[in-house]
């Protein structure tokens, strides 16, 4: 099948590939689990994973291909150094490099930094995503948007006339890993139950965002409270889960102020979308739920059209 | 060697033994790790590790122990249910529990409890040294004071007119320990590196005490800090012990209103007690270090006077 370019959103422990044509419509796509963390150990590498997606979709031997997330840092296939704030797709494609030891001609797109006292970021696929999203008819006209995109490293984006202008990563599934698994919580969280309790999660979320500082002590009271009243304690992942969500939104506003100005636009899929909308509707806080899927499609899109032309 | 009383405090990892003469002086002491962890795989288990203690210091046979910590816990030698706040040492010494098991007389102090909802709360040993600190003359008359017990996990803990009024754990050692241990923030932490950068955890717990509720997105700057500007990247340890202890304190702050107006009275030793010291005086609160030791023998002597009566 031919086409007009080979997008990929190649993270570290995932592959979406699709064939696009001229417009940005899709022709054909694929999904694996060859992601950056383990492509270096398929036949011929990245480029061997690569090259066997596109020929498993008939694309020709010559078809350029435009590639984002972790395939261009340091550890992956070809390191795409960092642009920084503000960011929009021209400077993510006057970023771009292209990967020497490829065959066919593959483009990575960079990651944005943000250089700050304190405030130091880093991201690696995000801004591509971002960047894709649908502001409205003339986005060069949109005032701030608030972008939020949960995860193990949740990641805030500013968005004004179509550029990044800022953004802060919290460290928020992170800290549900390292805290459910490894402190004294740990024996509050039965191994293997994954359940999840809403109503714990959100009366954790709203008493964490009234009283944020507090969180140290009322992990702590997870613990005390299973303790002395093993039958009523709510459910010790899911309200951990709450405080950590309104410790991020709590930071969030005290780092980009009052979110209740505008809808926030969320970027996420599936049990987590549903656990931060629920945490934003329950703190009065409006949130519009973005296809992230499209809009890292459309982000490479708009680069690929800027580094083909 | 004959005395009064022998007094345990007898932790999760430690035993520390005094023989004490009827107006609380001390003859001679015993210091051990045979803590509670460990007592049960020692020989006579808890009973042998007290027995051969005592020999030592030839304290007759039918000498009567007071003990508290974490020996009463259910895990521990004999359990000595919690009792709730308001507590004193008349509530400890009615709360105390006589080992069956012991030949001599052997009793062991309840921890404290608070029963409040997302405020649950225990403590074990802290409640003893706490009720055995000098808050002057005559302390049944004395206001509020407010006590930092700081550690894996930190208690605050007021008390007013001789009595343990309320209280709040903070899970900051043990939030440090995982962070530094099982989050990205692992990549930034060289192993084996134990030198303590003042000026970096100073500057840390200044701004992390400035914007508490950011502190998940600071923890990500340490690691983006060290990624952009590997040379001039501050210490990551100090900088995350810096910003959890200021998280503590503005935890604490708002749990317990104002910190500023009157001393925080620190119950440590070493390089906590300089560390926590140190965050306070940065932060412009005024601080008067105790010596826990001596508080916790005064305390359960107090005790002890009570139950031999």
């Amino acid at each position: 099948m031919t086409g007009f370019v080979a997008l990929a959103d190649w993270g570290t422990t995932s592959l979406r590939l699709w064939l696009i044509d001229d417009e940005g419509a899709v022709l054909a796509e694929r999904r694996s689990t060859e992601g950056m963390a383990t492509a270096t150990r398929e036949p011929g590498g990245f480029a061997g994973v690569l090259d066997r997606h596109l020929a498993a979709l008939d694309a020709p031997a010559d078809l350029p291909v435009v590639a984002c997330g972790m395939v261009g840092a340091k550890q992956g296939w070809a390191e795409a150094a960092y642009v920084e704030t503000p960011a929009d797709p021209s400077t993510l494609a006057a970023g771009a490099i292209r990967v020497p030891e490829a065959a066919r001609p593959v483009f990575i797109l960079p990651g944005v930094c943000q250089r700050a006292e304190g405030r130091s970021d880093v991201m690696r696929g995000e801004e591509t995503q971002i960047l894709g999203l649908d502001f409205g008819d003339d986005p060069m006209r949109a005032e701030r948007q608030l972008v939020c995109l949960p995860g193990t490293h949740s990641k805030w984006v500013t968005v004004a006339r179509g550029r990044i202008t800022g953004f802060s990563t919290f460290v928020t599934g992170d800290l549900f890993a390292a805290i459910s698994g490894h402190t004294i919580l740990s024996h509050s969280m039965p191994t293997g139950d994954k359940t999840f309790d809403e109503a714990a999660f959100v009366a954790a979320a709203r008493a964490g965002y009234e009283h944020p500082t507090e969180i140290s002590n009322r992990l702590f009271a997870i613990r005390a409270g299973g303790l002395l009243e093993p039958a009523s304690a709510p459910h010790a992942a899911s309200t951990l889960s709450g405080l950590l969500v309104a410790l991020e939104i709590a930071g969030a506003g005290s780092l980009f102020g009052r979110l209740d100005g505008q809808a926030i636009r969320l970027v996420a899929a599936g049990a987590l979308a549903a656990r931060y909308a629920a945490a934003f509707r329950a703190l009065g806080l409006g949130v519009i739920e973005e296809d992230g899927e499209a809009a890292v499609r459309r982000g490479l899109f708009a680069a690929a059209r800027k580094i083909l032309a």
